[in-house]
């Protein structure tokens, strides 16, 4: 029941009418017994500026989730970004502090790390095969780094965005060793798929799967389909495999958190 | 249930904790199967500015509803206002059309008028004693004018605002009696308090409740509580009574349909 005291939180998006966040959301507050209410919010890239102006100004906000196109127009618009952002360039969650002030971070990496840990699979020590070189490949691979993950290897169409992401993870973590190489799993303990590849019908498969071996952890952060054509035939594999909602899941906590200010950010 | 497709409407307050419109509206948009939510929004006065701003925006943002202190001052930022909202110099219902243009109204009065006739009462032809001169007595004397009241009498405390209130419905009901004299009901059909005389506990009676005769009708417009000390009386003096909660619930419908783009406006 929304009523004059019930606290707002919102979406920002381009287009709008796919996003999940208001059904997860809305059902966390209601079983965490929070008076708020998440809505979608349709904004256009040019417009941000002044959606942000003025979402500053109400005084019963108290937090946003970004999403595509705005995460990295959003973190030059927050007050203070947590380290998370600042590696990356772009958050997906911001807290409004009762004065106003934007306070923005990325829950991409830490809610990946939390849902492997929510399944009891701990990354610490692992050699990790990383499908993908965009923002979300960027945050899992500064998160698993932060983890203790024992080896990295980024495989990506575009090599630059590799060299990229192997640079960013560096110079955050010169302790992890990473490699940018080929969609090759042998050698490795989990592969993770963060690329878009297996959200529609007939996309071709990341890797080649029948280099998968039943001791491998087989990683997808889709959510929609739940099991991937490649998750499939890891599975038929032999391997244990790990579906992307745990990951959504486990970012919905944190973002919430953050949102609610019972958190210091990722 | 909030999905990306939900429209959104949304209530402009300060203070906000106490506004009933979330709760009517949610359930009005439930009876009626729109997939729209309405929430609520504290803006500071100074801020109406930048908030209009971004609302203007939201690309499935649909609605506003209007309330203290901002009524006069949306009424500048809206891009056109009906005759209702321009003759009052305030709005408290916007609809946001699709390029983001905000249209402005003023629902007090009509609803007013549509809440006597959803009970079965005409104003038609009656003589009518009008308490109180602010904005909402204004809108209700320029209703009944246009509804074909046969005489009006405003009797107001500030008597300099009973005048500026004949002048308002003189210059747009020529043709209607309309004069400025005491709160004495003799000679009158119908009772309107129009006053917030009544919501507080030991208020003063807006009227001398023993002239009131049981061919008289006494209306009120506050709602809670939902039967006001002068109603009472009149009830006891065998009056009929008509409650504050037949103009509410026939603007919330109005305000709706309005926000919807189902109505031209008051």
């Amino acid at each position: 029941m929304i009523t004059g005291t019930t606290r707002l939180f919102a979406i920002l998006a381009d287009p709008v009418g796919h996003v999940q966040a208001p059904q997860m959301l809305n059902a966390w507050f209601e079983a965490h017994d929070v008076d708020g209410v998440f809505v979608p919010l349709h904004v256009h890239l040019d417009d941000l500026d002044a959606v942000v102006q003025g979402l500053r100004a109400l005084h019963n906000l108290d937090g946003l989730v970004i999403t595509m196109p705005h995460k990295t127009a959003m973190a030059a618009l927050c007050d203070d970004i947590g380290p998370a952002a600042r590696a990356i360039g772009s958050v997906n969650t911001v807290r409004r502090t009762p004065d106003g002030r934007l306070v923005g971070d990325m829950f991409d990496g830490h809610g990946f790390v939390a849902g492997l840990k929510s399944q009891g699979i701990d990354p610490r020590g692992q050699r990790i095969l990383l499908l993908g070189a965009g923002g979300a490949a960027t945050a899992i691979a500064l998160a698993l780094a932060e983890s203790g993950a024992g080896a990295l290897t980024v495989a990506n169409r575009t090599r630059s965005k590799a060299d990229a992401l192997k640079a960013c993870v560096q110079a955050a973590h010169p302790e992890v060793r990473i490699e940018v190489g080929q969609p090759d799993p042998r050698g490795h303990d989990m592969v993770v798929n963060a690329t878009s590849q297996g959200m529609k019908p007939g996309d071709t498969l990341p890797l080649d799967t029948t280099l998968l071996e039943p001791a491998m952890t087989a990683i997808e952060i889709i959510t929609k389909p739940e099991i991937t054509p490649w998750l499939e035939q890891a599975r038929n594999r032999g391997c244990r495999i790990h579906i992307g909602r745990h990951m959504l899941q486990a970012q919905i906590d944190q973002m919430a958190r953050f949102m609610l200010g019972e958190a210091a950010g990722a």
